[in-house]
């Protein structure tokens, strides 16, 4: 706490301003007439009240924690780079949407995702680090989009990265998928469904129908199939001069459903001649098989379709919808990369992530009645003393219970014992002790609960804690 | 994840490049001959190998653990405010460190420190908050200072306040320290002083002096009473005109000493009368007293020299120094404020607040050695599988062992076991289990501690654990 906004007046009743002010700087008069600068947080920016930033970091918790049970190392990269370092790949609407600095001759700007500054990290660390390199970050980014209902400027990635050198097994596609899955069976979201793709099936697939430079188009075609009729979408192929042959073709792929296993199958038996494809199959088939053994045999759903919007991916790619809440969106996405750091190094670094958008998820949770508020301590305990008297015996107390991890506060103000309850009860803590003469003459203290205002003995308390 | 860096080299190779770039955006061939973009991170940026950042974050979380088990609530402001907002009471040399943003009409810049943005967010949400108010605030703040040995741009602050409405008790004066007391008792860093005086003190006792608009003047005097002899001091003091009578007077200031009890005899022995003076120390022998009921009964010493530096506070301060690394400066300090948002509210909210810089601790204590590097994983127990077909057991085993509170790796690369083992190794992980074929026929299996050589039967393992 470096520089303090503060009003000098009470000091100043009974000093003299004019002596005091020589060496304090500016000292301001009571602020009744002054203009009041608009406080309110720029739009865009997420901020949460007390008991609403509690559930989120509830949250935030469930997902570190998620990751380091699995080994993901916490890294913390910088906010501000220079704009050459995080523009190296992407230009375009990125560039637009980049909080530049007027600072200096630099040419600064902040982060946008934190892929770009991990590549960063990788290229100039590689010789301490050990690979695979396994990363959890947890930290905000930010972009300058026009801000709109979902859209936020500032908002938390929550990413879990495997990162190797030169090579990276195919089992870590599956295990970042597992700590989705972790992460959601511990959240009390309700059931949720992980679609797994690969995007090597699609793009195989596509150079397999020798459709030279039309691929764009089909995509853009495939892309719609689920919202328009089968003859709109036959007549969208043969608009771009596909023969029938690979209009059916196309028409089977979109229409491959059912089980994994099914799915699986339906690929087998589209007779696709073109090695990527095949890979891409191998690899997702790998991918089901490891997820099953890593104990993930529920919630996970190959589709093929999920690909778009992932084509920044080059083989596995995943996103995680929430079975009741499908207007959402996905709450969990990721996919394998095959060059994290191709514009810093010449060392090659391929990786898979699975990142959850806690911002936006929150916001659309807390919409819908689905993330609720919580109360507003973080304290298990508040113990009361009636006077300040009772002090040092409340705080002897507030050890004990920390001692067999209770969080505690002692309420500290100097009121009637009816306001000081009346706070308790407000900020909606769990259980209250409260210490008078009689309590610390006898010590006898009793736990009452604020919500059944059953009452327990504290050593039971204790006991039980 | 939104914006993947990647190369597409490995896929272009098996399919024609150019039907792929038309959806797919620019493709480039392996990075050889591209020109690099240098990733260093920029000055004043502190970025921490995995291993240090296990540590950093030990340390967060031992802080974030006390202003929790104290009943402080986190708050996580934005990083962005116009302009105006941030610029209120500050100016100066403060708007010369501000970093600004370009982004369109707005005049935004990022926050400097997390009281500015507390104080927006009280004025805002005061309706919604219950007083008072306690929370807590780890967040990293930036500016654009030159760089230089222990100066951050980027650094974290720890922050725990006390904000009431109207009016604020003196005994959280005393909670705060308690709170910056506790992180250091935690903290195995070795012995430690909080310093702890009160503002009032000197500006009552300089007031009480009259002399005049010299005030400023003599309290630069007394900044270098350590430094001078009492000759130089005596004479710089009659430089300014003062008459025997007001030298003896700051002279026997300076010189009063010994324990909490005796400096508090001398305070009172100076026969300064000044309602100020008197208030300071009322408020002083009070905040003393509180501390010894809260349990703070060692490492807290009342020195009247520490006012220099904490001149923007109206009432408590202390600071906190390592008795074996003094050169390492304060590791912890804050005080009491009249008015937390006087430039935003015509309400008063009084406050108290400790505040700790983690970055520039962090890097100091490195320097010499009291914070060491942790291992490269944050995991207990690496489990190695023989080939992929242990997989399945070996996610049962990790299954098991995070039930019991272990933090669980399963490695995953496809090697040879020698090569696993070195991973294992080379990451610093206390435990493996080695799965093969018997293992999983057997289940037996034992924990190898990689420091003793020692191994453990399983279920004595768990039981243990």
């Amino acid at each position: 706490m470096i520089f303090i906004l503060q009003d000098f007046y009470e000091l100043t009743e009974v000093s003299s301003r004019k002596s005091l002010s020589s060496f304090r700087g500016t000292i301001e008069g009571k602020g009744e007439e002054m203009q009041k600068v608009n406080t309110r947080a720029l739009s865009g920016f997420m901020e949460l009240s007390p008991e609403d930033q509690l559930e989120f970091d509830r949250i935030k918790r469930v997902i570190l924690n998620e990751h380091l049970d699995h080994g993901f190392c916490p890294v913390d990269v910088p906010l501000i780079y220079r704009k050459e370092v995080l523009l190296a790949k992407a230009g375009g609407e990125t560039e637009k949407q980049i909080y530049q600095l007027k600072k200096g001759d630099n040419d600064l700007a902040l982060r946008f995702d934190l892929t770009v500054p991990l590549a960063a990290y990788v290229t100039e660390k590689q010789q301490d680090l050990t690979f695979p390199f396994k990363v959890s970050q947890i930290n905000k980014v930010y972009r300058g989009e026009r801000p709109q209902k979902g859209r936020y400027r500032e908002f938390y990635q929550c990413d879990a990265d495997v990162i190797g050198r030169g090579e990276l097994d195919i089992a870590h596609d599956a295990e970042v998928i597992s700590v989705i899955y972790g992460v959601y069976k511990k959240l009390d979201f309700g059931e949720f469904t992980i679609r797994v793709s690969n995007r090597k099936l699609l793009t195989g697939f596509l150079d397999g129908l020798d459709v030279g430079d039309r691929t764009g188009a089909v995509m853009a075609v495939i892309d719609r199939a689920e919202k328009v009729s089968e003859d709109e979408f036959r007549a969208g192929l043969v608009e771009l001069g596909l023969g029938d042959e690979q209009v059916d073709k196309v028409l089977r792929f979109t229409k491959i459903s059912g089980g994994n296993d099914e799915i699986v199958s339906g690929l087998g038996e589209l007779g696709v001649e073109n090695e990527l494809f095949g890979r891409g199959l191998d690899e997702l088939v790998s991918v089901m098989d490891l997820l099953g053994k890593m104990g993930v045999k529920d919630s996970v759903k190959i589709d093929l379709m999920i690909v778009r919007g992932l084509d920044y991916y080059t083989g596995t790619v995943f996103e995680t919808l929430l079975n009741d809440y499908p207007e959402v969106g996905s709450i969990g996405s990721g996919g394998r990369y095959e060059n994290l750091a191709s514009n810093y190094s010449n060392e090659k670094f391929p990786g898979v992530g699975a990142s959850i958008g806690l911002t936006r998820m929150f916001a659309a949770l807390k919409e819908i009645g689905v993330v609720k508020s919580g109360s507003k301590t973080v304290v298990d305990v508040m113990i009361v003393p009636f006077a300040s008297e009772q002090f040092e015996y409340c705080y002897e107390l507030a050890d004990r219970l920390r001692a067999v991890g209770k969080r505690v506060d002692v309420v500290l103000m100097e009121a009637k014992i009816g306001k000081k309850l009346a706070y308790a009860d407000k900020m909606g803590v769990k259980d209250v002790i409260v210490v008078g003469e009689d309590e610390v003459g006898s010590g006898r203290v009793a736990v009452k609960n604020m919500e059944s205002g059953g009452l327990v003995d504290l050593d039971e308390y204790l006991k039980n804690a």
